[in-house]
């Protein structure tokens, strides 16, 4: 069993959602929030309300890390608190870092996110240099059962700049990127059939969504975008296989700030309770989807 | 006068060579790096030596963030000590991250990176997601002076995977990267004609290089793989203009680790001395080559 396996599992017992920790000191109540010495200690305790409130309605959490590194030295030392205190509750992290270099760097960054302080289960990975950017991160994985999400296509309007031009070849530079981690994937393949490394896929059109989907069926998806940033429930349904399996759906700020909605909510754990309903109502949303 | 300014007459000053430290604690001399509490420690104490030792030989510093993510917490507040000292001593800094990620969590690592704790000269980025993705930085760059560099062809061999590949519309993914950059360039220019955004450009060909160097004129290089990496002093300044301008070169183990063919250098400063000696043998090699 690897970290992908145990995603796998946690889809199938607790739906879809991925919750989205890029929590910014902002998105506590005020009246909670003074109360910390520090923003990196009030973002570490509502973290920990959220994850005690959703570790049964969440398949994962979802770590943003530019949030924490916004902070500074403070942040980060919140930013190991949290990875620490997921797993310590037995929840799956993703650490979405997008790192992307050469191979002893590749290395270094490795050792940096699948062990010591800021250990997580999955990482979050950027192709634009090359598969021998990512083998190193394969090698460690192999060795721990960690997991990876590598940049395929997003669904920024940016995305049209690069990541979905037409090569020569035939096809989209996306496709390439994908080709890629299904080489990875196929070297590291779980229990169930997904590659310990999947990708992550946004898709603003059903159409496609359900095309990549059927294209790459031992990829699992970490898929971007929900709530906040714009991204429907049914896109995101069309990369779930029929079951519901094969992805988790990340939404952020629609889960960390849906206090606003509560004029009486102003302590974490009552904004965190907010962001309970919240997961559940997309649970209930996505599973409800046509797929 | 913004950074990309600075650094020209930095070069022009002092030469194209940048000190990668990339610094590990087995980079330091064995007697030297026991005397120490902490890695963290270590490496900072190392990095101060080394700047010390060649602030009038070095155009500017780079600190590849893997090494020191790669010691967690403790090797994290080496790096904000880094990043402090080389400014306070009145020298350049990039920080070497190659964040690329969407407008909001973009602008949350700008402030992380521009300012703070990991405050640098300049960052370099990584384009896959698109121009949007980069556009954030620029908005605080304007107002800060500060610079980057953005990805566009590396020497890795993974190269070829994704960034070498040759688009429907004709050229190479890596020509639609530089147009970008040369956009925000445009958007953002120096005094001396640089855009305060350039490019990161290794090069295995001096063909190639010679090619690049005449179709982006108003772009600052930064050329990484000199030395350890297997990068020659001709194809390096093949990227520079004929009068040595317009780019620096990034050397970092064979600077860090030059006092391994000296058995009497026991000592952070001895060591430094050889990073020192290996500086200015670098410059003499690059600035005696034809272009």
């Amino acid at each position: 069993m690897n970290n992908m396996d145990r995603l796998h599992e946690a889809v199938l017992e607790k739906g879809n959602v991925c919750v989205g920790l890029d929590t910014a000191a902002e998105y506590l109540p005020e009246a909670a929030r003074v109360k910390f010495s520090s923003a990196g200690e009030a973002v570490f305790a509502y973290n920990k309300a959220l994850v005690d409130a959703t570790l049964d309605a969440a398949a994962c959490y979802k770590t943003q890390i530019a949030y924490y590194e916004s902070l500074g030295l403070d942040g980060l030392a919140a930013y190991s608190r949290t990875l620490a205190y997921i797993r310590e509750r037995g929840g799956l992290v993703i650490a979405d870092i997008k790192r992307g270099d050469i191979a002893d760097t590749a290395a270094r960054y490795a050792t940096a996110h699948f062990s010591g302080d800021f250990e997580a289960d999955f990482v979050t990975l950027n192709p634009y240099m090359g598969s021998d950017t990512l083998e190193p991160w394969l090698n460690m994985a192999e060795k721990t059962g960690k997991g990876a999400f590598v940049l395929v296509r997003t669904s920024n309007p940016g995305m049209n700049d690069l990541e979905n031009r037409e090569l020569a070849t035939g096809g989209r530079l996306y496709d390439e990127a994908a080709r890629i981690v299904c080489g990875l994937a196929e070297r590291y393949v779980g229990v169930y059939g997904y590659g310990g490394f999947g990708a992550v896929v946004g898709c603003t059109e059903n159409d496609a969504a359900a095309e990549i989907r059927a294209k790459y069926k031992n990829l699992f998806f970490l898929i971007p975008g929900y709530g906040a940033q714009g991204g429907g429930a049914d896109t995101a349904a069309a990369l779930l296989n029929s079951d519901g399996s094969g992805g988790v759906v990340n939404a952020s700020r629609s889960i960390l700030t849906a206090w606003r909605a509560c004029p009486q909510c102003l302590t974490l754990e009552a904004a965190a309770a907010e962001g309970r309903r919240a997961a559940l109502e997309m649970r209930r949303v996505i599973s409800g989807c046509k797929r």
